[in-house]
């Protein structure tokens, strides 16, 4: 099926400014609330809300196979679950009504009245009812930093990082949309030369910069996913920030793995940017170092995405500094290979879950993606443009993460991904 | 609120043979499939399972706060949520239903036809919609023996695991119901003395007797669950075999912890067996070595049930072989611990959440909980009935798990939790 919805050429007659992150090649997917408390799924189109339950019910998305209700849910699990010829379908078919040459909605003031909102006037919810979510650990600078921080550069990586997609389980329960405050989370810590631990707010909270991707259902227990298959069951991304308190994750660690110096909250941005509209800026993958074994041998060389990602703090008097420019690109691992892993074992993939890349650290100081590496476990304050330093975040910090494509014919973006540090309750 | 339903004395005008684990005193909750291909919540006496959207139907529950449709649906999930309360009104009048001295349903032959099935004529389901499942790994016993094995007896156990209850995210998607066939998992291994990973099935195909509590919504994001208040938000408990592929997982497992050594598949038994059914067999806790912090001390030291707790290995040739016979009560962590714990970083526990206790180990090896302990990592192989021997499981061998309370006045049983292992695909 073509991708006319990526026709770089296309206008809409809905204004996008120059260098939005929601051109009318974009059509990213979400989940929102009108001021009239209705929850709907939409898309975006430059500063506008759009309701795609009431296109559908007055009739725009006539001819393709739809249930009545597909898009009047509060999460996008069963229109993912549809599967990729019918999220194109509509995709492209969106493409069409908001194109600046198409009449039929842009001539009928009462539909448009019904369809679009402005990005003001509504609430983004969270997209999707995440089943499971996974995290991988697929940067090899990031795994590379910590290592070296914990056992010296010698041993930085483990035996096995270049031989798998290492990963592990986590909390789905506490994933949140952008915006939602992230309170600082307590509990037991063993603070360096104590006898024994201590109770209380961490002191250590940090971001990771990551993406994630969110599956269709994908497979049957006990089956598994062929690499070169894996593509098809990748809806498409959004912005990620796991955020971590470090002194926690520190002593629970050991030996099963970050627990709850993770799952107090995990923001994602809340329009899920499609795999359809990453397509243009697909590029090559940086070259693995070690043969891999034969199901994660990819049959194509260009498995990453060119995707700017930048995260910001800004400080309550409004100034906004720039912690790291970093890029997808970068990350060791493919999506389609962390997929293949995940279910090579038979592990079952449901339309909604969410599998985050791991902290997307690049090789310099300047596109490390955590506070832990910017600032070196603490050996390596970074001052802010008020004259204040951190290690790591103060309450009333706002960590605000961005990521966008461009090319010389359009900018493909995911807004944005923030959350703001409120005290310990 | 009185437990009515614990009564001792009470006899139900159903049968229910001697040593069934389902006497009237039980009512647990499961789901389960009729002939008719209906689904519906229901609960269990003796050798019958109880439709209890039929029975809801008919008016058996009146006087009771309960939606029309609770009882029809495929998860308990919604009449988890609506609270201990509920559970308590719904099991007391159950008793009553069931008692042999109330006529209403016993003389109403097309109301019991509506009503009672068969066992024999039934499917059991999946119980809940698991949103996120944890396993802890509170068994002192178990956590040293894999600690000696692994580290050597002086650093058995981890600096925090005395003051900690270790936990760790788990895969929800693969948790299934027993009788449900558990494909031997293929993935990546690293064989002693081999310079690279191999791909294949596992060789080291293992159980994890344990068991798992249900929780209904305990918190908002951002709260903590007092460790007194715990009780309040455990619904139930069932069998659990944690399935466990040891040389994919010690390949894997550094630094992140279990992912696809346990992710193919995890068994649980179909009933859940309330908290209130379990009241009678409350016992004293372990004393913990060390004193704990305060969000973690208990008011009353009784915070253990007295569940033995055994599982055999049935081999294709019919034999049932005894592997271990342990008991709950030894778990050094209480479920309480375990929740407020969880809950401490904010982390939101909703219904339908479910927590393993990790392998719940005694103190010798008549008593270990996986045969990773008991034939102590393939050195000590144990010998079947038939003469052959074993230190994992083979293909063919059907796994079971079973679990009950007994005092003078009753016997509370859990069923069964099994699996047969059938070859990789």
């Amino acid at each position: 099926m073509q991708l006319t919805a990526n026709n770089p050429n296309r206008k809409s007659w809905l204004h996008v400014a120059v260098d939005c992150d929601f051109p009318i090649q974009n059509i990213p997917f979400g989940v929102f609330l009108t001021k009239d408390d209705i929850i709907t799924i939409g898309t975006r189109i430059g500063e506008y809300a759009i309701d795609l339950g009431a296109l559908h019910q007055l009739g725009y998305f006539e001819g393709i196979p739809l249930t009545d209700d597909i898009f009047m849910q509060d999460s996008l699990n069963d229109f993912i679950a549809d599967g990729r010829i019918t999220w194109r379908l509509v995709r492209n078919r969106i493409a069409d009504i908001f194109d600046v040459n198409n009449q039929k909605l842009q001539a009928n003031q009462a539909h448009r009245d019904e369809v679009i909102f402005d990005m003001k006037d509504i609430e983004v919810l969270l997209p999707v009812d995440i089943g499971d979510y996974t995290d991988f650990y697929s940067s090899k600078e990031h795994a590379t930093n910590v290592g070296i921080m914990f056992r010296g550069p010698e041993n930085a990586l483990m035996p096995n990082w270049k031989h798998i997609p290492v990963g592990y389980h986590g909390r789905a329960s506490s994933i949140i949309v952008s915006g939602t405050p992230i309170i600082r989370p307590c509990g037991q810590t063993m603070p360096p030369d104590a006898s024994k631990p201590v109770f209380g707010p961490t002191k250590r909270l940090d971001m990771e910069l990551e993406t994630a991707f969110i599956t269709t259902a994908a497979n049957h227990l006990g089956e598994s996913i062929p690499v070169n298959d894996a593509e098809e069951y990748i809806f498409g991304m959004v912005l990620f920030n796991d955020w971590s308190a470090r002194d926690i994750q520190k002593w629970e660690y050991v030996p099963l793995g970050p627990f709850l110096g993770k799952s107090f909250a995990s923001t994602i941005s809340p329009w899920i940017v499609t795999m359809d509209a990453l397509e243009p800026f697909r590029c090559e993958s940086p070259k693995q170092d070690v043969e891999v074994l034969d199901y994660l041998k990819q049959d194509r060389t260009d498995n990453a995405y060119d995707i700017k990602l930048q995260a910001f703090l800004e400080t309550e008097n409004g100034d906004v500094n720039k912690l790291t420019e970093t890029n997808f690109k970068h990350m060791y691992w493919s999506m389609k290979q962390q997929l293949a892993h995940h279910t090579i074992n038979g592990c079952n993939v449901r339309a909604g879950d969410m599998m985050g890349s791991g902290t997307l650290s690049g090789a310099t100081r300047e596109a490390f993606a955590s506070m832990l590496e910017i600032a070196w476990a603490g050996k390596k304050p970074i001052t802010l443009k008020d004259g204040s330093t951190r290690v790591f975040f103060n309450d009333g910090d706002n960590v605000i993460i961005k990521g966008h494509c461009k090319n010389e014919n359009v900018r493909i973006g995911f807004g944005t991904c923030a959350g703001k540090i409120l005290p310990s309750k």
